[in-house]
């Protein structure tokens, strides 16, 4: 028996500490259990009862005389754990627990947590929880939750698996999925994730063969390996993975926190990471349960524009629906002449604009279909979005036969189709579900799933290239805290990072006569403690001549005295001044999520105030960092706009790839350069701040 | 009878073109009528039939021997116009028309829609259309509509009611709104507007007893002043007014200009109007359709925090919530102090975190009512939303009395209380309508309309200042097109608006010997045909002395002589230079459909490929010159942020309501200084463009 049948399909389930009082909640997943015509035995464990809603009652797991596969522990806390301990004697591979108190409630409850995933890793048993609402598979008839919305009589069988870290959103995307016709197949509540993840959990699941795609609703990431490798996997068996994050703004982040016992983070770094895998993120709630069913009926092959057409039978909806599209950064196509070309003899019209708009006509069914036909098999469509007003609320039929009678007779590598009802058409999603033809419910998410369909996601290759050695016996060598920008320009020169002309005075050394620099140049002391130089009076712009020089470094060292008079001062450090055309600054920080991350931002306070930069998971390839510059607005000014000098944005694409590569190195907790100036020529690294742990 | 007894409760309707066969469009009005049980009179007239669809027909309205009080022509374009012409004989006083072909197809439809406001203004015929579906009345029972959606047998009457120039949203309103047991008052198909547009319409329907709202569904604005109007008497009575625009991308925004037969224009200039005249704009479509109930319900007085604080049963279903409308802009709240003492007592746990989370206990009504009245009666508490999970979906009566019982309790000075079920929950949200308790549909509609509640949105006064008589002399007396930079120099400084010490020189006049100003100085040629000076090389920038300004001014005429030799050089402006702590663009233009608009935006090149402007209808007061400032995120550098220079901001703001007057002038089309200097005190304008008509 494989893990993935006790998962979803056990023969025998044990229900500890489930209730004989019907609506309590312990009392569900038996209920659901028998309601739902789950085939398998049910085991009620109750040591104060004979039987259980009619089923007889086991004392406790240990005391069955056959082999249980799959638990469920209603228990509190800390009766819960013992009862994990009888689930690990009696050799139960799969159980999951509802309780709360655990990670998510302080140190006892940290505590607590770690005890359980301790037991489970022990025993080998595939700890569901805790704070987990519990399993389920519909087409296996395996409702094995605590969650109220699987009362629902009507549960439809379908292709989607929903994972989330929330129990209760479970019940949202359920009942809310099952209005629109959608059927589902399993859904996990992953809960506090104390040994088995999302990420974990999606894995086993894609062996699921009535699995065809994963909605995720995340509060965090608590293992990214496992994450990214179940997104590899979904990606090479075509089983396209959506996902919805919470913490979009700072509450919802000091939410995301405090709700799932996570530690912290920036909420920009859980979306960098799931586009660096291959997850289309969406952020219209809806689009989570729509945008599924669009990825799985496949995308435009690589010869279609990545443009949308909308047809539509009324203006002002289909209208509206192009509007949004087109408002999500994708272009719109009208119709292709091809199309207008078959159309003609047929005298239909499609108007002038860019919304096909077929009008009256459209309530044809001979009409619409030839329409739809047509502009499935016209190279000119990206994807094909079809609008349907009011049709859709009366005659579902009228609106679902055209559609797929031209499906049935569009050739192999016809544009993809959704359709958008306008009206509120129940009947008509249940139709176009039965169909296979995926919808959409809003024009919000409609536009967001079109704009998924689009994009071109396959996971990043994020194997960067081996840190050079000079690089590691660099890092290897120092001290634990922060490098002085000596030592950390080192490391940066060993990563190929250019600089300007410099010589370092280290303390006690002899100060050279000359230095061989041109002048004007910049002075600064280094030091370890001193990380903001400006502040303490630690740099000196624009130094002429040698006497400029000695002064300055005289200042410096006086002022550095009295501002900072425990810095260790280790040197001093003289570069050529250098102005350039434009500045960036790029950070590498380690997320305690998903870490390592490179950030890319235009230099200046202005692009500051302005946040104009961008995120990626480290390290990244020269493609990934001309797309990040690509991202940064202000860079427009460094690609000559209105005439203004070019800058060599090819040299700084090659700072970022080596910059990030020191993410490799696992002492490396920070590294930043602020400035890197942009020439015309080449770049260079005006600062240098390296931290290790 | 007044007029809107004609138009929403006729005693008498023709339905001229009516037909006979079911099903057919122009059978519907009819038929929905009789079905619908409309208690008036209804004349199908059709010169080949005795009887349509069991009723006697009319040859023509002429032949009536009663008074007909409104009439919906079904006809084709051309026999539309004349039986609107019947429709004046007869002297009828409402008219609304189905037929397309009109303003929005070409020459023919314009001068034919031309024809008909003709016919109409001339018997005082409020003629709605062309391209109309039709006039509803709920509570009237007046369903007299070509649109399809009105099959549906159980409309419900309410309080809602919805303008739409485009028909077919009509339906999708009305089907999404019946769905979540929303009730309507009217629905108005406008089409092109050719006589009534949106903002009569919609004056008219203020006197309407049943009306307590609107929903506008916007492609253009044909009548600013008249939609102004509305907006302002809606005010005084208390009814909101909640648009949602089309055309928030180019593309739907050209979509905008073909579908409807308007001119052309920014997007953000409707809105910009609407925010204006007091109209709360919606982006989200769902949002159009939940908010003005919220608003309805009131919104919270002057001495609430202007915060949200999210109640749920739910962890996950609530955080997304506080999510979203955080994102929106909005602050959160936690559970107040007053409220934590109130329940402490009863040992109700609220949570920790800002989300005031009441867990399983929500399932006790006892509790939740305690809850609900706390919160709403506490004055931390600005907007309260709760957000309710799965009892919403299986126990609707469970959900909802807790809701009515607190809000019966409740002082009156109450905070406002808005409900999101997160399942679907058909029930429960037909409940909450019933006993008047606005609901949202989706998390991101509730933050809008969470958002919406809390803004201070009164209509501003627009009237400005009388443009001083000076000013107004040199504009009557300047030639039309663009002004010469000396003589638009004279009108800004007419209006106040300072600038650097400068000496015009005429073409002809004596060149002066000492200028009397401080060098440097920068000189340009003057002339109305040389708007972008730099390009053909007629201006100089750092001149140092009087030798290099006499060769500057030479260099100059003779390279315009080479790259413009056919433009008016009128003169030569010479100014002292002038250094500042930024710059600004401050910009007047008049938009087709909304009239005046001043712009402002940061300047310099980095700003304008940023984005970083604003817009409001023009003259604006000083209120809201310092607002559009603060939109302005490179002005955060004049503030002092991270030890930056402090700008005269108050100057700048002193300058925009200047140039705003100019709004004043009609013959005025378009002015602008780019850039203003911002100085540590004061501003100064370095350049000057005024086009008159």
């Amino acid at each position: 028996m494989t893990n993935l049948k006790a998962l979803i399909d056990p023969q025998r389930v044990a229900l500890i500490g489930a209730s004989d009082t019907p609506g309590r909640l312990t009392a569900r997943p038996q209920s659901f259990l028998m309601t739902h015509g789950f085939s398998g035995e049910i085991l009620p464990v109750n040591p104060r009862r004979e039987t259980v809603q009619g089923l007889p009652a086991l004392p406790s797991v240990v005391d069955s005389p056959k082999h249980i596969d799959h638990a469920y522990i209603l228990l509190d806390a800390d009766p819960a754990l013992a009862a994990l301990e009888d689930c690990a004697q009696a050799g139960i591979p799969v159980v999951s627990m509802l309780a709360d108190g655990f990670a998510e409630s302080g140190d006892a409850g940290r505590a607590r947590q770690d005890r359980a995933a301790a037991i489970a890793r022990e025993a080998g048993i595939h700890l569901i929880g805790p704070n987990s609402t519990g399993i389920v598979h519909i087409p296996n008839r395996f409702i094995c939750t605590s969650n109220a919305a699987f009362a629902a009589p009507d549960l439809r069988a379908g292709g989607l698996t929903v994972l989330s870290q929330s129990g209760s959103m479970i019940g949202m995307i359920l009942s809310r999925g099952l209005a629109r016709g959608m059927g589902f197949a399993g859904f996990a509540s992953l809960g506090n994730e104390a040994v088995t993840d999302v990420g974990r959990f999606g894995q086993w699941m894609l062996e699921d063969p009535h699995t065809d795609s994963f909605a995720l609703f995340l509060e965090t990431v608590r293992d990214p390996k496992a994450l990214e490798n179940f997104a590899k996997k979904a990606r090479d068996c075509c089983k396209p993975v959506v996902a919805y994050v919470i913490g979009q703004s700072d509450e919802g982040e000091n939410l995301a926190v405090s709700h799932t016992g996570a530690l912290t983070g920036a909420s920009g770094a859980i979306s960098a990471f799931l586009r660096d895998i291959g997850i289309a993120e969406v952020k219209v709630f809806d689009a989570l349960l729509d945008t599924p069913r669009a990825l799985v009926r496949g995308r435009p092959d690589q010869a279609r524009p990545r443009t949308a057409t909308v047809l539509t039978t009324t203006g002002g909806g289909g209208g509206m629906v192009l509007d949004q599209i087109n408002a999500h950064g994708v272009g719109i196509a009208g119709c292709g002449a091809k199309t207008r070309n078959a159309l003609e003899p047929k005298s239909i019209s499609l108007g002038s604009g860019k919304l096909v708009d077929v009008t009256m006509a459209g309530a044809k069914p001979d009409v619409m279909k030839s329409v739809i036909a047509a502009l499935l098999d016209d190279p000119e469509t990206g994807v094909l979005v079809v609008a349907i007003g009011s049709s859709a609320q009366f005659n579902p039929d009228l609106t679902v036969d055209p559609l797929v009678a031209a499906l049935e007779e569009a050739k192999e590598d016809h544009a993809p189709l959704v359709v958008l009802p306008l009206p509120h058409a129940p009947d008509t999603l249940k139709l176009l579900a039965d169909r296979g033809i995926p919808t959409f419910t809003t024009p919000e998410s409609c536009a967001e799933g079109v704009s998924a369909l689009l994009e071109h996601r396959s996971p990043r290759n994020r194997s960067g290239a081996t840190l050079p050695a000079a690089v590691t016996a660099l890092l290897d060598a120092a001290q634990p805290g922060l490098l002085d920008e000596y030592h950390a320009g080192q490391v940066f020169a060993a990563l190929g990072v250019p600089q300007p002309a410099q010589v370092f005075i280290p303390d006690g050394g002899d100060q050279p006569g000359n230095l061989g620099l041109n002048f004007p140049v910049v002075a600064k002391l280094t030091s370890p403690d001193l990380p903001h130089k400006t502040e303490v009076g630690a740099i000196s712009l624009n130094l002429g001549g040698h006497a400029d020089l000695t002064r300055a470094l005289r200042d410096m060292r006086a002022k550095v005295a009295h501002t900072a008079p425990k810095a260790n001062v280790t040197g001093a450090l003289v570069q050529e001044m250098a102005t350039g055309l434009g500045e960036a600054l790029i950070g590498l920080t380690r997320d305690p999520r998903v870490g390592p991350l490179i950030t890319l931002a235009a230099g200046g306070t202005l692009a500051e105030v302005l946040k104009d930069s961008t995120l990626r998971c480290a390290p990244v390839d020269l493609a990934t960092a001309q797309a990040m510059i690509n991202e940064i607005k202000s860079f427009a000014l460094l690609k000559g706009y209105r005439g203004h000098a070019t800058g060599d944005l090819e040299a700084l694409a090659h700072s970022i790839v080596a910059i990030s590569q020191l993410a490799q190195h696992p002492r490396v907790i920070e590294a930043e350069i602020n400035p890197m100036l942009i020439g015309a020529e080449g770049v260079l690294r005006l600062d240098a701040l390296i931290r290790l742990s």
